[in-house]
């Protein structure tokens, strides 16, 4: 593993909307705000960053497909999907690599139809409620994980 | 507001067949001949109708997304995507807009399984059972409501 | 039917109250008010409106009862009893007229146990979340029933 | 408020039975023995006890009603109607008096449908158990609660 | 018990109805005809039937609670308050009468919410499926009670 | 049916204790006795009473089998097998004959898992809380039943 | 019994915190307040009351085993134990005392997991909604329960 | 019917990955693999293999509705949206088609979210646990569903 | 393995009735029609169908614990006890041979009952909704089974 | 009691597989080596063992029903049908024997099916986890007991 | 091993008021009269019983964790906690030694949420309803669970 | 805030039995470990960790009550309580400080029993599955959240 570890960041469904919706639950940092600071944070530990969004669950299934070739790592914030999608999970599922779960705010905070997520079924960890920052302790965390897995 | 309100009209999943599926739940009216009805009626009213269906969840949530920016009232028959998807439920949480929910079928008489609704928990109102002249009742509120905002 | 279709506007348990009790639900309008709006609006559509409003379970039983000899379509908001009254459905199912069923909210953002609605497994339609203004789009529908009635 | 503040005390249905019917939950103690004991301890703490019993749930929701108008409390032992009426919890919503709910036998410790209560969502306070003393220690509590009131 | 016994015979809301309503599930008889065989029955059994129908779950409760009095049975059928009325089951309890539960149609055949009944769960016993008839062999079984009651 | 009609009376699991087992809810009439009380009165109605007991599931399975060639009505007390066999279930299904379900005791008063009956999902009737008094009344039904299908 | 029967008050987890903890829902008033309240109440009925609290399951168990042998009544709001201890609710049934359950707030109009009670299935009665006043409630019921054992 | 009928086998998310994902559950068969054999084994029938797959549930929508025009059957492993997608359901229910449904593992022995089948409310029948296999069982099925079809 | 591999096909309750039994479910094949075919379709593939059927739960595990000795594999449909028969799963699993299970109907689309089946759970594969032929795909398929078990 | 005291043993279904049915669970020891230890030790405690298998529900509830006559004890495994026999609960019910229940293994581990036991709702005491040793525990408890009895 | 092996022995809340509390279930033997006998039939058996109570989950905790260092088998009669406390069975879990869990009751005859034990899903076994005579069992099992150990 | 700002970092039960506990679970780290971990750490984020850990349930809310008065944050990894104790849920509401909830494991992934948290519905946000770094992911996070309510 010569070059950088590349880690893909995906956003599910009306993430593309940060900043605009709902402010009082997720404040108005934009997407784009967050993927400046994660590939910041992935340059300083020494990862790329690959991150979309996609408000299709097929284009997420791809992408995940897609990492089992090219990334060393995926991050995922799955939205609404994160409650309903048991397909994406069988995506994650089949890729052999290290996942973690992020969501901007706290879920277990919300309604009850937000409490299950299948993608914690497959994930290494969840990180909940830190809002933008939760991006960046995913990134450290999976830094941490890959050196893990180096020595391993 | 000097030209035409604008009213985003959304037909989810399987509304393309409508006259051809089902006939004894749904009838035989087509959604080109609902299309035609909606044009005629927001004409009426002095709205602008913009008719679309897809078989799409992420279609659906794009569109529900740029309602923002150039709409001014949105009716939606969600059809199946009513009771699983959270994402579309999302989408429309996040604009703006006065919703009206439609259905042609009485819900509330099919399977248990179609009683959930997550669209009537963002929606101003909803109309179920009156088949295609639900979406004219839908347009005869939305006038309403968007002359209530006006006045507001 | 030479003389204009009649048409039983029932309103169950605390409408009576409305305009008094909780505002900010259900806003400033009183039962009065809505009835004047319904003759108005039947006159214009060539129907009578016969209003009425009761706590009493029995007396709307009663009422849609007879409903069955002199009354050529029924509208119901049965408040309350919407949830629990087994004994109205029953009574609504007994009478051959068409049923529509109004609710001022949207009872689907309401508590749990105001989501079933029995009166909606023999209603035709079910029209909520509109306000005072449910009431005349159902008279709208139950105008274009009767005529399809009568095509029929 | 010159004159003595009035408490109308209702009843439910089958109170009126009170010492005929399971005296082995209830005891000998008849509904005038409760009204003679409430009178008398609403006049030692300056209160007008208005007390009432109906099995019709109407009529408790028209006495509720009325209320409004004359009453400054209102003290309800719904017997049955606690656990099937959303109607008598509407119609006490709409009052916006300060309201108390009484049980005589210690209702956790019976059947299982008699464990919700629809008043308990609408009531200040709640008291069970205690038997006729209850509606004396509700009387005591509404004393309380009508000093605060005029001291805020 | 020097008179002949009697035998309040009580029928719940709609049952008015019978013979008007939903025919292919409850037939074509009349309540008038179903009074008609129930005070033949009762007069070859040396029994007096005094059979009413009401709406009204309170007028069904008083005449329970009057029952004790004049009464020397009670035979019962709930109709739609059978699955709702915990306060007619209540009644039921506190007087000291043998009851039975009448059905004319077969309730465990219907829907989910009618296979519930409260007054089970105080009644001697329960007819259900048997039609008209079903009253008839209330009354034989009634007379049998009354023969086992005074010998015991 | 030139010969008297045959009516099969079946009875399931430990109905052959009956006298010996609880007392305090079956009474002390044995199974004999009520085949004994069974005979006379199918006699009196000009039938023929075949009255059999099995522990066996299948031995009941196969009687109702047996029942489709050479009886005109069956009467089947399915004691615990009442809660629990589909297979008797479905082979009442598929015997074209009357069936009426009868139960000794109150099964609505006991454990909750006494309340299901798949049996009651098929029989035309049910009969429960009268002791061996049931049986009798259970034949009247049928004598009835078989003159209407006479008739019919 | 010549000297003031003692009554123990028990107060469960976080209550020490009353007065600083969410006094949106419990007001300002302290635990210090309630008990010096309590003790004047006590004093005028003739009573000695122990006030304790304790974050600690098990020395509330230790402190209702030993009421059994220096106490004449028990008093207790068990605070968020209220919903899980069986324990406690084991300790209490082995006391031989009067046992009255408090709850500053009306349990019933927050969070579901809070309508369990385990100590209302072995307190003689409940009172809750009352803030402060309810431990005066209490312990007036809990005067006149002793002077009732003490006549029987 | 002069040329060969036509079968669409459809299948759904994460069916590409086989042979590479979860070996120890589906094993090293390819998707290729499979459409290799049931294009051969559909030849050997006389009839037409038409073999997609997609990760969307729009497209499988899509395909299901063209089916209408230019097939003549079809198979579907709808994988993941077998547990998720009642609008798959209302496509299928839409086509006038025999629809076969086919899993590759025993659905029954994984997770309990995977014992839901969407599709099993519309399929003809159903076959699941023989691995690849089961698609050449679910041709040689519709192979003679469409030759009775025929006869019919 | 010199002889023909021997195939043990059990069949439940009621399965004798098959063809007299709901045709409008079923069809007019008979149990004896599809032995006849079973026997033929296995000396196709050179097994030896050794089909049998019982209404005796006992009876089945009887055979199941023989087949044992001297089958090669086993399909069943075990018709009702499908869904109650433990006993049955558990002789299954105690067998090291390939299990089938096999149901004529879609059992998906009938009660709610009939939706869960113990046999599943240790079945290598199920087939439900075509008919007699599924008893044939059963057949194919345990051959194809067999061969790869030699093979391995 | 001069002769030995008897005393019943009952093993369910599949318990005759034993040594040979899923060895990671049960073991290697067969029901054979049970019976042989169960005899001796009974024999050292003054007893007689009665040790029987049977893979039929009626089979056991006959044994169950004589027991009644010449047995002083009755300890039972029901196998499967521990979970779903409610006619082997009711026959348990009706021997007035002391009755334990054996489980070999910890059904408390396995699935959640097997949790509820019909048969502990009738037995002095229950006994699981503790392999062939459980049944001479059982033997040894049944021994005290019939001492404690006889003491009584 | 050449000491004797010492076996834990510990009793959960309330069990210090045995014989005082509800003697109905529990009997008049004290806790002090069951560590006796325990202390006794230990030594019989070659083992040091180490007896103890605590109403203090986490005493009980604290000694399990000892437990670790210088006992060699562990014995919990956990009481209430044994609902409630996954604390408990977590730090049952982290010993390395065989646990057998003793109810003086059979809790499977008490309240529904006595049904659940959390311990039972990590014991070796599980003892309930002998009374006293239970700890006996256990001690006896555990001897021969310590040879068992040894000998593997 | 001239000092360095105190965090509390609390331990539920068993936590001191980690790196012996489940190995294949929880790893071999210590929780002395976890605990140097920590102080560096914080010390390198300019924070002061106060570390601790208790079997108690009491000693936890005793410690985060009085974290009130002398830390700026509170990291928590309530181990077994995370599931029973609304008590230590209480404690966490009424302190003003951020909290965090950490746990080892991914608890999504564990019995169902582990997927309430109580904690997750007070704590700020939820770290779990990372092992020993969620302490460290905490302590970054809980600087951030300082240095955020500072610049507020």
């Amino acid at each position: 593993m010569a070059s950088a570890p590349k880690v893909l960041i995906l956003n599910g469904p009306n993430l593309n909307m940060l900043g605009l919706r709902e402010p009082q639950i997720y404040g108005h940092t934009t997407l784009n705000d967050i993927e400046e600071s994660c590939r910041k944070r992935a340059a300083a530990l020494g990862l790329v960053a690959d991150f979309r969004q996609s408000n299709s669950e097929s284009s997420l299934i791809d992408w995940i497909q897609e990492a089992r070739n090219d990334q060393n790592g995926l991050i995922i914030n799955p939205a609404a999907y994160t409650h309903t999608s048991i397909a994406i999970m069988d995506a994650l599922k089949a890729v052999d690599l290290p996942i973690i779960e992020v969501h901007l705010s706290n879920i277990h905070q919300r309604e009850a139809f937000r409490n299950l997520s299948y993608v914690s079924k497959v994930a290494l960890g969840v990180i909940c409620g830190f809002g933008a920052q939760g991006y960046l302790m995913a990134l450290d965390a999976m830094a941490q994980q890959l050196i893990k897995q180096q020595e391993a």
